[in-house]
């Protein structure tokens, strides 16, 4: 294999052979193609695309980079989202479709730039293990039938350090270096359906819903042809999903909704969403119709079966939701705004949520700088809602004193738009794939 | 400057800004931004390109990245080739240019993959140094009126740092880079006028006439937009130029042109582009007709005052001609293959006779790598000489023992096509831009 040469093949539009991606992709993961060279063909990627078989092949290469998980005998299935402002369904939907009997293996990430990790969230919990190896991942999703960890280092190298490469060179934004990177990790940790939750709109890694719904497409179509059963959402992220935007007060959401408290019947269709994922994981991995499934999990969330498997799951990674709910009392510095007209809520734009929630220390810039578990945005309404002048619009909370608070308070006002007559409410779920 | 910011924006096509551009490149050349960014950025450029105004700018940062040269008060030229398979114009091109009474400061390349540089040509001359300082090199041209030496490492940095870099990631094929490669360094060199000879075919880089065309005009509005003189030919490169292809072959011949020898008043059309190249030099940089300017060109031929030019320019550099004569004597390995049936010679292919050329030892396959000066092949034909069966087409010929020698012959044997009536001649210049 010369590099130069399929560098120089994919830069002129050609489709590189099985052969070519697997022996450049393990090149450079063993470190004898310098990242120079990788960089420029993922920038030609970028450019020249990739065919649905190259797109197959380069999963399959990052997948065998490293350990795989099999579960054999179990009914298996996971949902992935493509991250979203107060995107915490997956602590609702991963207990949930395991209360309805499936096996929920779940590995997730730590969250980088403006939207959370499912780990991150998980981790306000004291307590909670979201390290496990793989061998005591193994355990508590066969002991309580789900368990949600960061990916260890064991599994797709190959992923962990060509994403690296690309984060820095400008060569994020390709639809098959995408689904390879996503795809291979799923394959990899051996669920058997695939749930693909792909968010579009202002608060999403897809602004738009052609490039959600090519992505989406391309997601199903990799998960299938590598023999899992798969399907998709494209759904919108114009507006925060539910009410919080942080770390500890996601899972209080969450866990508010799985305890089916008042007022978070809906929770602006966050619950129905929930209920969505969850019944297309059990439909697909069950192999009943998806009505049934749906029948299912409103039965398991109303008898409370999905709180008492995040509940157990919780426990089984050393976490304390008594210490949690002390956590959530703790004194804080706050900050409330507020209507100045009347009207409908309009709009709320995500991205302008995150970046304040970013700002008052939810999030990382860098991997490994600490996050402050208290710290985000709760919002007071939700698009369609109708205020007068001095209505409560949100409320800004962090862990340290009360410095910058109002500055960012400033810049959240300008994330809601007030209108004259109430808006068309559009739903969260745009297309089904 | 973000450099992620600057590869997303030429990713998705758009034009870069000239602060942009400057201070990425010149982050590149002082070693803080890395290769994997400058690779992905390069690979952006091949897939997205350049406007003009981007391609000046990116000129402009590289000339600018080290010393450049200035001539004031001195009529100016240079002539550069894109490079072909015996292509030793350059030989007889600059000292004809000299012999009319232009300046040529030329400052060169070696030769790198199969075509040689003319450099390496001239330095089979015993002494020949064709690495002078540039204060020596200025000193040369004043004196005698031209002076052909490797450029300097005090010479656009930048592109020697990026060329190396586009070597090695599959991004040297892309008209905006290589437009800011060559005139980065010739506008450094400080000639007035410049002419360039874009080849096109099978034994240049741009194998068709459209790819060579856009390269010449871009290299054209580039020159003229940094306030030089130019003008540009597009050449046939299809079959060798000349009889010679080698290295003290080809010195050799460029001698024997410029000698007015027998047998080479013509050259398969070599001498008029010789004469065409140089008219055009002494044309734009005397602002005389080219009519008068061929005509001058022609008579400083025939007088021998061109190859007093050559010879005043080996003496400047150190070279001794008479030692040279005598290594045109030395015995050496040779092999001669004939036409196996008669007819006429339909085409001889250019890059086979260059694959050849190098397999005896005639090129690098890196740089520092040394070559046999007297490795080649000499043509006994040309595209539509009338052969019989047994009569010689072409000569092997290297220093070393006879070893593959009989091996390069049967590759080199399919280089030519003999048909069985007589082709068309096609004129080695293709289009004037």
């Amino acid at each position: 294999m010369i590099a130069k040469l399929i560098i120089d093949k994919k830069r002129e539009g050609r489709a590189l052979g099985s052969a070519e991606i697997r022996e450049f992709v393990n090149a450079f993961t063993s470190g004898e193609i310098p990242d120079c060279q990788m960089s420029a063909l993922a920038m030609a990627i970028c450019c020249r695309g990739m065919t649905e078989r190259e797109t197959a092949d380069l999963t399959e290469t990052m997948m065998n980079s490293g350990r795989t998980l099999s579960w054999e005998g179990l009914v298996t299935a996971d949902k992935h989202s493509t991250g979203g402002v107060g995107d915490k369904l997956s602590l609702v939907v991963q207990p949930l479709a395991a209360a309805c009997g499936v096996f929920v293996p779940s590995l997730t990430g730590r969250g980088l730039g403006l939207t959370g990790g499912t780990a991150d969230k998980l981790e306000t919990i004291p307590g909670y293990n979201a390290s496990l190896s793989l061998e005591d991942f193994d355990r508590v999703v066969r002991e309580v039938g789900v368990s949600m960890t960061v990916q260890t280092g064991e599994i797709t190298p190959a992923d962990k350090k060509l994403y690296a490469l690309r984060d820095v060179t400008g060569t994020v934004a390709s639809v098959p270096l995408i689904v390879a990177s996503i795809l291979s990790k799923k394959l990899a940790e051996g669920a058997g359906s695939l749930v693909f939750d792909v968010k579009c709109g202002g608060g999403a890694f897809m602004k738009t819903k052609e490039e959600a719904r090519e992505l989406a497409r391309a997601l199903v179509a990799g998960a299938k042809a590598a023999g899992r059963r798969a399907a998709a959402l494209v759904t919108d992220m114009s507006a925060p999903l539910g009410y919080a935007v942080g770390n500890a007060n996601e899972v209080a959401e969450a866990m508010a909704v799985l305890e089916c408290r008042e007022g978070y019947e809906d929770c602006g269709g966050e619950v129905g969403l929930c209920v969505e994922l969850a019944a297309m994981m059990v439909s697909l991995a069950g192999d009943i119709e998806l009505d049934a499934a749906r029948e299912k999990c409103r039965e398991r969330l109303a008898d409370g079966s999905a709180l008492a498997k995040f509940k157990a799951m919780v426990v089984a990674h050393g976490g304390d939701l008594e210490r949690f709910s002390k956590i959530l009392e703790r004194p804080r510095s706050k900050f409330r705004i507020q209507a100045m007209r009347s009207g409908f809520i309009g709009a709320i734009d995500a991205e302008k949520v995150a970046r304040v929630a970013f700002e008052l220390g939810a999030g990382r810039a860098a991997p490994g700088e600490s996050i402050d578990p208290l710290a985000g945005v709760t919002l007071a309404v939700k698009t369609g809602d109708r205020v007068a002048v001095g209505d409560a619009l949100a409320t800004l909370e962090k862990s340290s004193g009360p410095d910058g608070l109002e500055k960012c308070a400033g810049e959240l006002y300008r994330a809601f738009t007030i209108v004259s007559s109430a808006p068309e409410r559009s739903p969260l779920i745009i297309e089904r794939i």
